[in-house]
C-alpha cells in the first residue's frame, strides 16, 4: 500500500473551511456524511423552505453577510409565525465559483445567526451554476404534538395582530434602487440606514413564536406584503377582515415619507420583505397576548377585525374610505 | 364591502395546477401555509439534501419527466442508504418562467415518484431565476430512534458490498455527449437505451434500506463515483480498504464496452451518478444480508474487505497490480 491520503475535492474543501465550523449540532454528523439527524423528542417538526436569488431576492452587491443572514431568517420567521422553536437547518448553495472574499464573510455571518437563535447548521449541498447565486434553506422547528399554528384557523370577530413596523423593507429596497424614496430621504443617513438594514437584515420574531402558539388561532409571516398576506390567511380561514389603515405600525422614517408625499400606502402595504407577525388573536386573548409579546420585547399592534365573508380585505382609511390597492402583494410570475 | 374574490399571482395558481395535486398528505397543508409538518412518531428523522443545476447535472434537453425523477431519487437513495424509510420532500424551484409544455410533466412524474416511494410532497418555494433551472430537493426519512446508518463504523474484516450494477449511469452520459462510448455502442439500441436511462433514472434502493439498518456498520450511497465514495466512508470510519476491481458488478453493456476497450476501468469506478448503495457488512452477517437484499429484490455483491490504514482504497486488479486511477471522483469546483 502506497501512503497516500485522499486528496480534498474543490467542493469538500470549501465545505470543510467554511461550514464545518458551524456544523457543531451533533445531528450535523460533522457534515461528512449524506444525511443529517433531528433527533425524535416526542413533538412535531415543523418544516418552512425559502429560496433567495441574486438578482432578485437580492443585489448582486449587497454584502455577503447580509445575504447570509436573510436567507436564514426568512425561514426562521416562519417557523416563529407557526410557534415553532428553531431546530437546525439544512443549506443548499449554487456558485459560479468558490470565491474565498465571498464565501468568508458568508459562512461566519451564517455561523452567527444560527448561534443566535439556536438554529444549527446540520447540513447541506453545494453545487456549480453558470447562472446566479442561489441559496436554498430548509429549516426544521419543534412544536409539541398537534400544536402547529396555521393559517386557517381565524374566527370572526378576532382581532388582527402585526408585530413591529410595516413597509420599512420595501422603503429601503426603493432607497437601493434610488426611487422616489432616496430624494425624500436625502438628508436623513440614520432613516436610509434603518430602512437599509430593515430589506437586507430582517428580524425574525422567534420571540414570539411561544406566544403565537399560545395565543393565537391563526397566523403567518409578512413576506409577500401586508394586503396580499392577509388576504392569503383569510382565505384559508374562510372569511375577511376589516383593517384600519391609520393603525398599521410605521416606523419614523416611513410616516416621514408618507407626510412629504413621496410613499404611498400601496407600497407600505404591498411592498412585501418585512416579516413580521400577522395573526389572528381572539378578542378575549388580546391583552394576555399582548402582555406576553410585552415580556418577550416584540411590539405588537391590533390593525382590525376578522369579519365574516370571502371578501379581500379592506382597508380603511382614516375618513372611513376603502382604499383600493393596486396590487396585493408582490409575485414572481 | 365589494365582491373581490383574491386574483391568485402567477405563482400561487402554478403552485395550485402543478403542485397541489401531488400534495396529499395532511402534513402537507395543502400547500396553503409558511410550512409543513412531519408528525412526531418517536424515532429520529433523517435529512438529506440534493440540488441539480441544468446544464451541470442534467442537459438542458432532457425530458422533464426524468429530471423531476432524477432530482426526488437522488435524495431517496441518500436515505436508503441511512436506512431510512421515506417520509417526504420538500421542493425549491427555480424557474426563468413558467413553461407548461416542461412543468406538466415534470410535475406529474414526480408525483409518481412520490407514491412509487411512499415519499410526499410536504411543500416547497417556488423562484424565479434568470439563471439555468434549478431543483433542490430535501428530503426526510424516518429511523427508530438511535438507528441511522452512518458512514463511519466500519470495521477491519468487514465486506465492502454494493447493490446493482456500477458504471452504467456515467457511460449513459458519455453516450449523450457523443463521446467514445457511444461509437462502441452504435448498432446496439438497447444496451444504448439501459446506460442512458442509468444517467436520467437513477433506481433508488429503498427496498435495501431495512437490510441496510440491520447489518451495515457503515453505509452510503455512491454518487460521486465508487473509487473517491469508499475513500470517503473509509475516511470517516478510520480505516481502508482493498477491493478486487474484477469483482464489480457491471452490466453486460458496459463489459462489452470494457471488453472492446473504448471504456476503462477509471470512467467505471469514477464517473459518479450510479445511485447504488456501498457499505461495510461485518462478515458474520454477511450471508444474513445477501439473504435480505434476495427477498427485496435488490443485487448486491462483495467486492472487497476493509483493511487497517488510513491510505486510499486499492482496487486490485486480475493480475494482482494495484490499478493507479487518474481521479478518484467528480467535483464541482
Amino acid at each position: 500500500m502506497t501512503d497516500r491520503t485522499t486528496p480534498p475535492s474543490g467542493e469538500d474543501s470549501l465545505i470543510a473551511r467554511y461550514f464545518k465550523p458551524l456544523a457543531t449540532d451533533p445531528g450535523a454528523f460533522n457534515l461528512d456524511d449524506d444525511a443529517a439527524m433531528l433527533k425524535g423528542q416526542g413533538g412535531d417538526i415543523v418544516v418552512t423552505t425559502d429560496a433567495i436569488v441574486e438578482g432578485v431576492h437580492f443585489l448582486p452587491d449587497d454584502p455577503p453577510d447580509t445575504v447570509a443572514r436573510k436567507a436564514l431568517r426568512v425561514n426562521l420567521s416562519d417557523l416563529a409565525a407557526k410557534g415553532a422553536a428553531p431546530a437546525g437547518f439544512v443549506l443548499t448553495l449554487a456558485l459560479r465559483s468558490p470565491d474565498d472574499a465571498w464565501l468568508a464573510p458568508f459562512a461566519c455571518a451564517l455561523g452567527e445567526d444560527a448561534t443566535l437563535f439556536q438554529c444549527p447548521l446540520l447540513g447541506g449541498d453545494t453545487v456549480a451554476t453558470p447562472g446566479p447565486l442561489m441559496i436554498s434553506i430548509t429549516a426544521f422547528g419543534r412544536v409539541p404534538s398537534g400544536r402547529v399554528v396555521r393559517r386557517r384557523g381565524a374566527g370572526v370577530g378576532d382581532r388582527v395582530v402585526v408585530s413591529g413596523t410595516i413597509g420599512d423593507a420595501a422603503l429601503g429596497l426603493e432607497l437601493l434602487k434610488a426611487g422616489p424614496a432616496a430624494a425624500g430621504l436625502a438628508g436623513d443617513a440614520a432613516a436610509r440606514e434603518m430602512l437599509i438594514g430593515r430589506y437586507r437584515i430582517p428580524q425574525p420574531r422567534t420571540a414570539l413564536a411561544l406566544a403565537v402558539r399560545d395565543y393565537a388561532s391563526a397566523a403567518m409571516d409578512v413576506s409577500d406584503g401586508l394586503a396580499g398576506d392577509l388576504a392569503k390567511l383569510c382565505a384559508a380561514s374562510g372569511v375577511s377582515a376589516a383593517v384600519d389603515a391609520a393603525r398599521i405600525p410605521l416606523s419614523a422614517a416611513a410616516r416621514a415619507l408618507m407626510d412629504r408625499g413621496v410613499a404611498g400606502i400601496d407600497s407600505i402595504v404591498s411592498g412585501g420583505d418585512d416579516y413580521e407577525i400577522l395573526c389572528a388573536i381572539p378578542e378575549n386573548r388580546l391583552e394576555a397576548f399582548e402582555h406576553a409579546a410585552a415580556l418577550a420585547g416584540v411590539a405588537v399592534r391590533s390593525i382590525g377585525t376578522i369579519i365574516a365573508g370571502s371578501a379581500v380585505p379592506s382597508f380603511i382609511d382614516a375618513q372611513g374610505r376603502e382604499i383600493a390597492f393596486k396590487r396585493l402583494s408582490y409575485s414572481h410570475f
